[in-house]
């Protein structure tokens, strides 16, 4: 490059998280953001009304001292006011931290602190949480109940804030500072590693990316037409960006607050007239026993995102056959911010055989433009795509983690990539299936044994509830895998038809040692099976036996 | 924020244009891109063919020693060796310098000099504009001929190469090297402003960031049932970013070459199912007129994105009510990348008077989100977005100038503004809508009198083929608006009958205190008026006469 070029052609202008609510103020003042609240009534403003509650949360915290990056949490569920904290928060330049209502008082307090937040806004709901672990957060200086001066409960322990005092008084407007693109806006701890839970700090940058990227035609496919459901919570994975992404396309926000039954859901799905929704499978199985014993319907229903785990393709077919809702399967993580991957709908599946599409739809699909994703063996060596060979996933891309917080996990990050722990394999065509987590995998006289997949396929035997495959120590093979399973309420339940089952499933050499009946099976903070604890205890059960 | 951050939570990763190229062999190898050819045939490949010969190009000039920043210009139409050579050349680090082919040979002397091109790509027709000014391009070592060996024209001047003997022996592979946000990857002039064309130098990080945001539901709205059909030219504003933004949501692309009869434009939207095209008002105007001579149809276009110029309205609404194609104003600059803000279909419109909605069509629609537009006073202050205030107007945004190429016209870049030399209102809803240039803007009496208005206003009377207003120097009113037209061949002209059409269009104080007939109008290499060069000769044609 010869001498006369300008350091810049093009304005240094970092997009920022407040951007994203000022377009939509100016766009779609009058687009709706609908709170499903704990009481069953529906709250109901635009996205204008947001902009001004936004700008007076910036107010009141700028007011208060809250300095560039400084942590400020929230432990809340999925309603308008968490809406405008996303944005009051990130847009004057502080981070919003997001706490993960699921977990245990020490789980939090570890993280609290870890993360030196100095304010929390909790829901009334959750607050008992805070309460337990009260005189324990030496950086925390305020508690901001979200609700109103008549709502605010009393608390022994401590000295409470209610929310609508907090900005009543505040101007409507703030004058956004435009932030560098590698500020830090938001904060989210995964446990999905082992050792203590690691924090990744999304950054002004990365978060507008990754909305515009995942908002569009490519991935979620909101535009104004478009009504949101994130069922996925706000507390965790930032509801996989719904809330960015969504105004930034103009689409109406529907926010299901924490009742996530069948019932709820189906009523704002009808009542709403949502198009798009998101939200792990076990959310839609739910749904779907609720419309099979209500007769209800869901007609608005276009497409639901699931990811987050596994899709089982028995449902996928039920959503298209039953509903005529396009299920589509996502893959990401805490860590991509969280969207990566999709099996989004293509010309293509037109003409395939509906089991083919299927399997497609409940595949993780293939990178949106942005993320690049590569299998890799024990060596660091790429492995074909040939939708047979297994390795481990890895992913870069400008949303993607590089760094957890505090220069935490530093295994995790190899030659530019970022190891995801998940195993996978990748197809010819791209699409990609998260086939087990590498430490879960079971290495059975050389070879691998999916737990995943065993998993799935006992669920095809109808008493089976749930169930989780291990590993359990073997003298002669090294590994073999074991399964529990908790039982349907009332189900018949014969360990051979669940075996004859199994058997039209997968090889007869993966075929458990062990099949032991339980009464619960151990879950994380999200919902995930806590396999590290069923390890703990059945590791040796093979041996012992 | 405190010390303990890392440099970077998420990785540094910067997007390039070869990711766009790449990210469409996976995702939509066999989408095609058609190319309408001189001879009238057309060449068909998909995206994983382009995707290899755009490696070929750059493994092609990586072997010539061509340096990152380097500029390697092209002359050439709409057609797929084009659309290779904008991700081969920009790919590989250095710069694609599109040369406008209506330019004059001592302009294109001027600019290629000024860039201090190297390599010059030119299609076969376009090789006498070069061969012109042959032995006045000291920088230029090779001129490349977009052909085969075959059809390699002789020339007494230069000694030629043809392109497909230059990427023949290449390999169909590149390691694309991670270049920078801000590295520059495409170079165009402009003669938009006074004196000498200016370069505006894109850059990797803009050119992607547009592609992403403008190809998406809230502006040109590709998706993998799209048929994208730039018809402004590649070698002027990058074809509206189309090469880039259609690839990059999986739309099939038609490149419609040279020939731009109304007869062409149908044949290719009827036989590639074209749904959305975009061109200046013109090029509509002219396909108009020949639906209607020949009968033909275009069921399969859905839209038409307009801009260059301002969107007659009654255009707008014939291309509703015969052809059920929505009209899509939209304006932009090269400055600005070109796309910035667009009148996109909003669920108001369904239920607006038709009227009222071809009224928003023809506006030049609002930001895309990332856009940025403000209109000020001559003191630089805002001014209200009431519909009627009219100011120039200023934009700001990632892809939008922060500098001409070599630090040129540094008077057009205020308090982190671009400005534009458009005079526009702003109404409450955000829509623009440009009434003028700076330039041309008549003050009489210190109020403004828009000259495009005026010649709008004088194509409703039939008889007026163009009209072109400017303001001519006056005793009393310091500036009057004067008229010049150029009549339809046998067309009845009557001056009375004009003046009574235009008085049913502006108020009466706006009327030409002259209207003259001429043979013709000067235009620009672009086909705009050439403004300055009438107004040198007419500025006093109001006191002399
Ligand atoms: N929708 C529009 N209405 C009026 N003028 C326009 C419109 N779009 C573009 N232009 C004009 O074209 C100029 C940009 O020219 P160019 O850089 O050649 O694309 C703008 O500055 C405007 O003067």
């Amino acid at each position: 490059m010869t001498g006369e070029f300008m350091p810049h052609h093009m304005m240094p202008f970092p997009l920022n998280t407040s951007d994203i609510l000022k377009n939509a103020a100016l766009r779609y003042p009058e687009v709706e953001v609908v709170s499903a609240l704990p009481d069953g009534s529906r709250h109901r403003y635009t996205y204008l009304d947001a902009y001004r509650r936004s700008a007076k949360v910036a107010n009141a915290l700028t007011r208060q001292g809250v300095q560039p990056g400084e942590r400020i949490a929230t432990l809340a569920v999925n309603h308008y006011r968490h809406f405008e904290l996303y944005y009051g928060i990130s847009g004057m330049g502080a981070v919003v931290h997001t706490l993960n209502a699921r977990l245990f008082a020490e789980q939090l307090q570890y993280i609290i602190n870890h993360a030196e937040d100095t304010l929390i806004f909790v829901d009334p709901e959750l607050l008992p949480l805070l309460e337990a672990i009260a005189g324990q957060m030496p950086t925390v200086r305020q508690i901001v109940v979200l609700c109103d001066a008549q709502e605010l409960p009393d608390s022994d322990v401590f000295e409470l804030t209610d929310y609508e005092s907090l900005i009543d008084q505040e101007p409507a407007d703030f004058e956004w500072p435009r932030l560098e693109s590698s500020a830090p806006c938001g904060l989210c701890y995964t446990s999905g590693t082992t050792g203590n839970p690691k924090g990744v700090m999304y950054e002004q940058g990365s978060t507008v990316l990754h909305a515009m990227m995942s908002g569009g035609s490519q991935y979620l496919g909101f535009d104004e037409w478009s009504v949101a459901m994130p069922i996925v919570p706000m507390y965790h994975v930032v509801a996989w960006g719904v809330p960015f992404s969504a105004p930034l396309f103009g689409a109406k926000l529907v926010l299901p607050g924490c009742a996530l039954t069948g019932e709820n859901i189906q009523s704002l799905i009808e009542d709403e007239k949502v198009t798009q929704a998101f939200a792990v499978p076990t959310i839609w199985l739910t749904l779907h026993n609720y419309l099979q014993s209500s007769q209800k319907q869901i007609p608005s229903l276009k497409m639901v995102g699931v990811g987050g785990a596994a899709s089982p393709k028995a449902l996928v077919k039920t959503y298209a056959e039953h509903y005529g809702v396009y299920w589509m399967g996502i893959w990401g993580m805490t860590e991509t911010s969280p969207l990566a991957t999709a099996a989004i709908q293509t010309p293509q599946m037109e003409t395939m055989a509906p089991e083919d599409r299927y399997e497609l739809q409940a595949s993780a699909g293939r990178p949106m433009f942005g993320v690049e994703i590569e299998i890799f063996d024990g060596k660091d060596r790429p492995l074909p795509h040939d939708g047979v060979t297994r390795g481990n996933l890895r992913v870069r891309g400008p949303w993607i983690l590089a760094s957890y917080f505090k220069g935490e996990g530093a295994d995790k990050f190899v030659d530019g990539w970022f190891e995801t722990g998940d195993v996978a394999v990748i197809n010819p065509q791209g699409y990609l299936r998260v086939v087990d987590r590498s430490k879960d995998v079971i290495k059975s006289g050389g070879e691998w044994i999916s737990s995943v997949e065993l998993e799935n396929a006992a669920l095809h035997y109808e008493a089976v509830n749930e169930a989780c495959v291990i590993g359990a120590a073997h003298e002669k093979w090294d590994e073999r895998p074991i399964m529990l399973i908790t039982l349907r309420e009332g189900a018949d339940y014969d360990e051979n038809q669940l075996r004859e089952v199994l058997l039209s499933k997968v090889a007869k050499w993966w075929l458990p040692d062990a099949v032991i009946v339980v009464d619960e099976l151990p879950h994380t903070g999200t919902g995930k099976l806590r396999k590290v604890d069923v390890r703990d205890q059945y590791r040796n059960y093979l041996i012992e036996a």
